[in-house]
């Protein structure tokens, strides 16, 4: 349920490199021809794009990007161009690199463990490590705060089953492990980390279910309720990003825009990296939330190139 | 530094199946004729050889291995014909579903996290995701002792950085940090899983001089005197293995065929697994270690196809 549009006939990658250089001519960029040019292609089609440009022109195209365009468009242009795996090693880098981490910053790691594929999530981390000579894991280790180091190494590592396979007892068993921790506000403890980053997805949303039977509440209230600070609400992102990523990315970027001004890197981080899996879907979970569109949300809050480059990205 | 040898004209993928095929065809098994092929092909030649055979006779090469041959040599000429991956998949699995884990059984474990490159314990993962639809950490934390969970899953979650990139002040730092938690009993702490399980090989040997330096005796040492059982055992075979694969693999097989009987299992795992990386090295450390070749060893602890199987594995 991607949102993003390709034209049933595609240019040449030799023809879509031209149509950039050529915007990139001269004094100022026909940000215009770029949007129509790379809003408009998917991750492989960029990749050849990128390899194209680069053997036309011996540059890189994200090089040239980052010359060309500035301010939050040039900089949703260039993660958007990025390969995948390359974009979010560099989000989560750019997260673990911030002065000060805090929940927001965390929100990346989480939404890349719990929200993305294995398989993404496995060339993340090999990305990780060719950009910047270390694991994943290390910096983590390094930078995070200490309350959420354990949970988060062991998220950045996981390499969940790919499936549906789902053994109740197993849901009920931890379920009642889940609830003893909360209770006992003890939620750093091995097995809550062994049960959010090894179960499948499948799995742990009929662990879910079963702790709201037998308990009453949703796992993330009684969380709320019981927890300690950066750790409680990182975990209740965790369960959020596994029953919903939809619902999940509706409320950043419904933060990204409410009240005044309006958090840029969010929306280009939840746009750009939905736009290709779930952002149709996102689009209905924010309606159904906010009884207004997310297309007119994001109109409101954005203008000029960034706004139409984020608008293109959302199928208009 | 593998022993493997390849004809220098390898029949085609087609002659290969057919000569396989003919081995198989009637009363008995023609065993020399398999040693004759698969003992000489490398992984890469193995996978077409199974991919043309499959699609040649409409079974399995596997399948047909498994119904023609048996025992020993069996055993060790399937686990030769999987693809690497597959076969340390299933190799840790037998291991985790044995009916007691001791040392042994973690010592495979060990051995695909800590002596195989990044890359191969990730496609392990994949392979065993595969296989036995779980993720290879739920296995581990519903079959491994209580007190070896932790580190087990550790370990196998890695993504080391595949790189010479050494900080040793870093090193200095965790040697004493490794020390107090020796000192204190507690090779359980998060700080020895991070740092085993995190750190880049070359990084690890630099953290375990520096331990020596400063307090005179190597890691492991002080971890046999003040260690608890099996968790000090595993890390025991953690730091062999990643200071000199070859020297454990050499003490694995010292082990296999010390005293009356052989330990076929250990044997084969280790000539097989080693074979087409650094089998060459094992030997030389085998021979410094007892002073008496490899070759002899496992000449005189085996016999029949077995052995002939492994001395062609072994370059004779």
């Amino acid at each position: 349920m991607a949102t993003l549009t390709v034209p049933q006939e595609v240019p040449s990658p030799t023809e879509d490199s031209e149509t950039l250089r050529k915007a990139f001519h001269g004094w100022g960029t026909d940000e215009k021809a770029v949007i129509q040019v790379l809003g408009h292609r998917n991750a492989r089609q960029r990749k050849i794009i990128r390899d194209t440009y680069q053997e036309l022109y011996n540059q890189s195209l994200i090089d040239s990007l980052h010359s060309e365009l500035s301010g939050d468009f040039g900089r949703a242009v260039i993660l958007w161009t990025y390969d995948p795996a390359e974009r979010d090693a560099r989000l989560v880098n750019k997260a673990l690199k911030s002065k000060k981490i805090g929940i927001n910053e965390l929100k990346v790691i989480v939404e890349i463990s719990c929200a993305s594929s294995p398989h993404h999530l496995l060339a993340v981390r090999k990305c990780y490590s060719f950009l910047f000579e270390c694991s994943l894991e290390e910096d983590i280790i390094h930078e995070a705060p200490p309350s959420v180091k354990k949970i988060l190494v062991g998220l950045v590592s996981s390499f969940r089953f790919d499936g549906a396979v789902v053994d109740l007892d197993v849901a009920d068993d931890e379920a009642s492990k889940l609830q003893e921790t909360v209770a006992l506000k003890q939620l750093d403890q091995d097995i809550v980390v062994w049960i959010l980053s090894t179960r499948n997805v499948f799995q742990l949303k009929a662990t879910f279910e079963s702790y709201h039977k037998k308990y009453g509440n949703f796992l993330e209230e009684d969380i709320k309720d019981y927890g300690n600070g950066l750790l409680a609400s990182l975990v209740t992102i965790v369960i959020r990003c596994v029953i919903s990523p939809e619902k999940h990315f509706a409320g950043v970027i419904k933060d990204a825009v409410a009240g005044w001004g309006t958090d840029e890197d969010a929306l280009t981080r939840a746009i750009v990296s939905r736009a290709e899996i779930d952002l149709m879907k996102v689009k209905e979970a924010y309606l159904e939330m906010n009884k207004t569109s997310l297309d007119n949300a994001v109109k409101d809050d954005t203008s000029r190139d960034y706004g139409a480059f984020l608008m293109a990205l959302l199928g208009q």
